[in-house]
This record gives C-alpha cells, sequence and structure tokens, in this order.
C-alpha cells in the first residue's frame, strides 16, 4: 500500500474510533492497537480469525553439564508430553481464551513414540538438542537454515487454514542461557547485563550461570566480528526452538498476521528476525514483560509497550494467550460500539 | 473461619499451586489471585460462578452549570439508552468476556419510559439528579441511605442468583467531580491533588473544575469535622451513583464475593466502603489503573496492585469487565493444571 493509501486509511480508522460514544482517546492502548491491526489489515473493518498459539520445544547441549539450569533437561520431552495431555499452564489459557495450540518438536532430546504423541505433535525435530555451545557451535549453518525454514513451513500452514493472528511460545531447558546470549549479541551489551534467574537458579547457581555464559560469549564472540547475523548467531549460541520462532515469526510477517510477542526468549527469538526485517515490529503486540531479568531492557530497546506487568516468568506463550482477549477487545470494540450518531449521543462540542 | 484453620488452608493452596507443572511462581500475580480467591471462598477448589457487572448511572446537579464537565448533563440518559441498547464498550467487553451486565437507574435526570428500556433497566431512581453541591449538600441524609440499600439490593439479588464475582461500573456526567472530592475528604490530601481532566476537558477547563472544586470543598468542609464517614461525605459530595456502589460494594464484601474493582470512580466509591468496612479489601482485585489523574494516588493509599495499566479512562466498568479473564484465568491454573506428579515432570530438586 502506497504511504498516501496508509495516510488517508490511518484518518479513517481514527475518525472511526473518534466517533465511538466513549470519550476522545478513553480505551487507551486498546485504540493504539485497533489501529494498528487495521493498518495491518488494510481496513477500517479488521478482524481476528482463527487466533493460534505455537509452542516450539528443543533442547539445549550445554544443559546436560547442569551449569545454567536447576530443571534436569528432560523436563524438555516432559513438559512436551504434557502439552499434549493438556495439562501445563498454556493449554489451561488457550482453552480459556477460544485459542487453537499447535506443539512444535523443534528439536527434542527425546524420541516420541506414535503411542505417547499421536498425531498431535508436529515433528520438525533438527536433531536430539545442539551441542554444548561451551565447546562448539550449537549447530550447523545447515541446521539453523532447516530450523527456520521449518518455523516458517508451520506459519504457513496455518495461514492456509485462515489464521490471521498468532503467538509463539517455547519450551527448552536452558533456553533462558541462550536468550541472554543472542540479547548480548545482537544488543551489543555485556552478558552480564543479560542474565537472570531463569526457572529459579539461586544466588550461588545464578552467578555460576553468568561465568559460564561469559565464558560461552568469549568463545563465540570472534564469529560475530563483522556485526550480528541472524545465520551465525543462531549457529553460535542459539536453541532450535529459537531458530524455528526465527523462521516463523518471519513467515508470520509477510503473512501480513497480528504477531503477539511472549517473554524473554520469544523476544529474544524477535530480535534475530528484527535483523533481517527490521519492518516487522509493525506486526508485533507485546504481550507482557516478563519477570526475568533483562526482557525490561529488550523491551526497551525495541520501542516497545507490552500490554500485561503481571510478573509472570513461564514460557510457553502464557504472556501472549492471556494477552489475546485485548486484540480481541480491539477489534470488537471498532466493529461493535455504537457511534455518537448511531447512539443519538451528544459531543462534547455540544453541550 | 479462625485464624489457624486460615492459616492451614493457605498453606494447602500454596502447596497446590507450587506442585503444579511450572517454575515456583511463575504466574506472578495470577498466583497470589488464586490464593486470595481460595481464602476468601475457604476452599482449595475456588470457583467464578455466574460473573456479573453492575453499573450505576446518576446525574449530578453541578453538571448543569457547565463548570466541570465537558460533556452536556443529557449524556447520562442518552448512555444508559446506549447500555440498554448493547452499543456501549461495556456491552462489548461484557459479550466477549462472557459477562452478564446489569443496568441501575440510580437517579438520571430523565424519565425513561417502557418503550425505551422494557425490563432491561432496573429502577433506584432516588431523584432525577442530586443537588448542585456549590449550593448545598448533594442530597439528604435519608437519600443517602435508600441508594446505599438500594445498591445492597441489587447485588443481594445477584447473588441469590448464584453469582459469586461482581466488577462495579457507573456512569454519571460530572462524577470524576464527586470522585475527586471524596478523595479529597477521605484521604486527607488538597482537592488540587485529586482533580483531573474527567472525560477530557482542556486546560483552561481544568483550571476551572478545580477552582470550582475548592470552592465546594471549603463550602463542604465544616460539616465533616469529626473525621470522614461515609455517609456525610454522601451527603454533602456524593452522587446517587457513587452512594448506590458504596452500598454495593459492603454488600458484596458480605456475600463473601470477589469484587474487581474499575477506575477512579469506583474506587472512590470503595474508599468510602472502606470507612465502614476495613477488611473490605480482603474481597477486592484491583483491575487497572485509569489514566485519570488521581487513581494511582488512591491505588497506592490502599495498597493496590492493579493487573492493568492501559491508560483507560472510560469507566462504566469496562476496566473490570476486562479483567476478569485473570480471575478465570487464576481459577482454573489452579483447577485444570497437571501436578508434577499427575504430569510425570521432574522437579527442580530431583535433578
Amino acid at each position: 500500500m502506497s504511504t498516501t493509501t496508509q495516510q488517508s486509511l490511518g484518518q479513517a480508522l481514527r475518525r472511526r474510533i473518534d466517533n465511538k460514544t466513549k470519550p476522545l482517546g478513553a480505551l487507551g492502548q486498546l485504540e493504539e492497537i485497533a489501529l494498528r491491526i487495521g493498518l495491518l489489515q488494510g481496513t477500517t473493518h479488521p478482524v481476528v480469525n482463527r487466533p493460534h498459539i505455537v509452542v516450539f520445544a528443543g533442547d539445549h547441549g550445554v544443559a546436560a553439564t547442569g551449569l545454567v539450569n536447576p530443571y534436569p533437561q528432560a523436563v524438555t520431552a516432559q513438559m512436551v508430553l504434557n502439552f499434549i495431555r493438556e495439562g501445563a499452564a498454556i493449554n489451561v489459557f488457550c482453552r480459556q481464551n477460544g485459542l487453537s495450540l499447535t506443539v512444535v518438536d523443534a528439536g527434542v532430546n527425546y524420541d516420541f513414540t506414535a503411542d505417547q504423541v499421536g498425531d498431535r505433535l508436529v515433528s520438525k525435530k533438527v536433531a536430539f538438542g545442539t551441542h554444548n555451545y561451551l565447546q562448539r557451535a550449537a549447530m550447523s549453518p545447515s541446521q539453523a537454515l532447516q530450523a527456520m525454514d521449518a518455523g516458517r513451513e508451520v506459519v504457513t500452514g496455518l495461514a492456509a487454514q485462515g489464521c490471521n493472528s498468532i503467538g509463539f511460545g517455547e519450551m527448552g531447558i536452558g533456553n533462558t542461557s541462550s536468550a541472554a546470549l543472542i540479547m548480548s549479541f545482537v544488543m551489543g551489551i555485556p552478558v552480564a547485563d543479560c542474565v537472570g534467574r531463569g526457572t529459579g537458579v539461586n544466588d550461588e547457581q545464578l552467578k555460576q550461570k553468568q561465568a559460564t555464559l561469559e565464558q560461552v560469549y568469549r568463545l563465540h564472540r570472534p564469529a560475530i566480528t563483522s556485526g550480528p547475523d541472524t545465520s551465525t548467531i543462531l549457529q553460535c549460541v542459539g536453541g532450535f526452538e529459537i531458530a524455528m520462532l526465527t523462521g516463523a515469526y518471519l513467515e508470520a510477517a509477510e503473512q501480513k498476521m497480528i504477531i503477539l510477542v511472549d517473554g524473554f526468549i520469544s523476544t529474544a527469538a524477535l530480535l534475530l528476525a528484527r535483523l533481517s526485517n527490521p519492518a516487522i515490529l509493525d506486526n508485533c503486540i507485546f504481550s507482557h514483560c516478563s519477570g526475568e531479568n533483562g526482557h525490561t531492557k529488550m523491551l526497551e530497546w525495541l520501542g516497545a509497550r507490552p500490554l500485561l506487568n503481571l510478573g509472570m516468568r513461564l514460557g510457553e506463550g502464557t504472556g501472549a494467550a492471556l494477552a489475546f482477549p485485548f486484540v480481541r477487545a480491539a477489534v470488537s470494540f471498532l466493529e461493535e460500539m455504537a457511534s455518537f450518531e448511531s447512539a443519538g449521543v451528544s459531543k462534547s462540542d455540544e453541550a
């Protein structure tokens, strides 16, 4: 759409919003969301169709060392089975808010059987977990590419079914470490400023996590000399679920989808997607500010204003799922509220 | 319930929350809400039944002067008709979030006909608007009592139908002024610190609103010499919708309901209810921080941590309606999520 057309659409949307029976601006951020979704969809009557959450799961070689994570690596596979059996937080919140859920095996270190998962797990497994990035690159260039492509494929499939609103989540023991390293490389700030407690390390474990990640940073820094780039960072310190998230974001933007961004790890993947497509932020609604240290800094750096700040730090796409009703509310007030004229309500300047 | 029983119930709830398949505390404020609702209902299996929004509407004598409000007084009645015809923001958000809506005429300056409202407006009209408190008390002692009783009756009726979760809203041109005066008297701070733009006065109008309310404050201050008390403040500077809200809060607390507190005016009414029953805060979940100046101060004074901060300032109970999904989410995760044991997920200390 041309800039002029976008401008006149923006004005038409603003008029429509301002004519609803409420004081000017009284719906706050919901009004901004309605405006942005209208611009994204190129219409004054935007819609939310078949909203979806996709959770990518993958294992991290470093988790086997126990240096960065209080939970054993096996929990990634156990939680995937929990998703499949509808017992996790993301299942509860998707059910409650009328969202479909797709779970993707991006690279879990476990061989799921048909008995366990039937057709309810989408297998895009690149490998049984990444390499330990304390010793070498987490994945090969072709694995990074394969994972990003797989993420794109999942989104393409949902778009073909009519889905135009999507939130992404992740599961992977050790992946706050990967996210902290990505944050450090992309934002160009010390890794110590990016490390947090993840699923709940204590003070001593936090020191150890920090020291470990500084070591990883020093090992891989030379490979990223020519400035941060998506593929190189993924190869060095990524996870398969994070690489798929990155590809999924890029495809969702190309499909003009509304993207709900979840917490720390999901936002780290968005940092990588944004390196390839800076305009992707036009599609993004930031669902919440996670309790994980570093997320606030990421959001500020992106100029993002999250909808919620409930001290949550669970991942799985739970923040995105809980924020979805606000996307619906923005679209609904625009479509369903009466205007001053239709309701016969006086405006302030008719006093 | 005895203190010991409450303590052991609290421990049982905490255990139940901590055994869900998520890191300790990872659901942030949702965990606190689940705990509080469990304690309120006296069970480890709390439920949300027939959730309801009640909107009280009333007119203010001062509004006829045009000194404090950019919208004409007639808008109160026009908006009530908009509620009845399902065209307002609160209708949209109640529909979306599965909430029933009751609209109450507390004292609107308009004679609604059966043709217009059928049986969809609950009439508890005390009078056709309050007196102008620039000249005299807004209402008589018996009117304040009548209005509070009417608010209680509405809640008693809903409780009898099985409703255990309720949010209150209001509509009344000029009622941010009444709320600012209540705030000033209850919190003992200058009225200038309590006045805001309401539905959108400009800089000049704001100065005039402030000067007007300071005059009102000086006129009624002598009547409140012996310290703030609910009934006297309502008589001097209240509105019928605010008095009904006050009674409704008190009844909802006695019925052990979950109360969702909306914005500036609703919180002002809660300040009055709390004078009569300080324990009422145990029932209250603060839905959002309004964009209206003064609401942040009220919330801080109450030690309240609102769920949302979306820059909304519409009233009508819209903040409460939008926050309801979080009450549902708190109860749902507690009831529906698998435990570590049931899902076969390892805990961090089993690493």
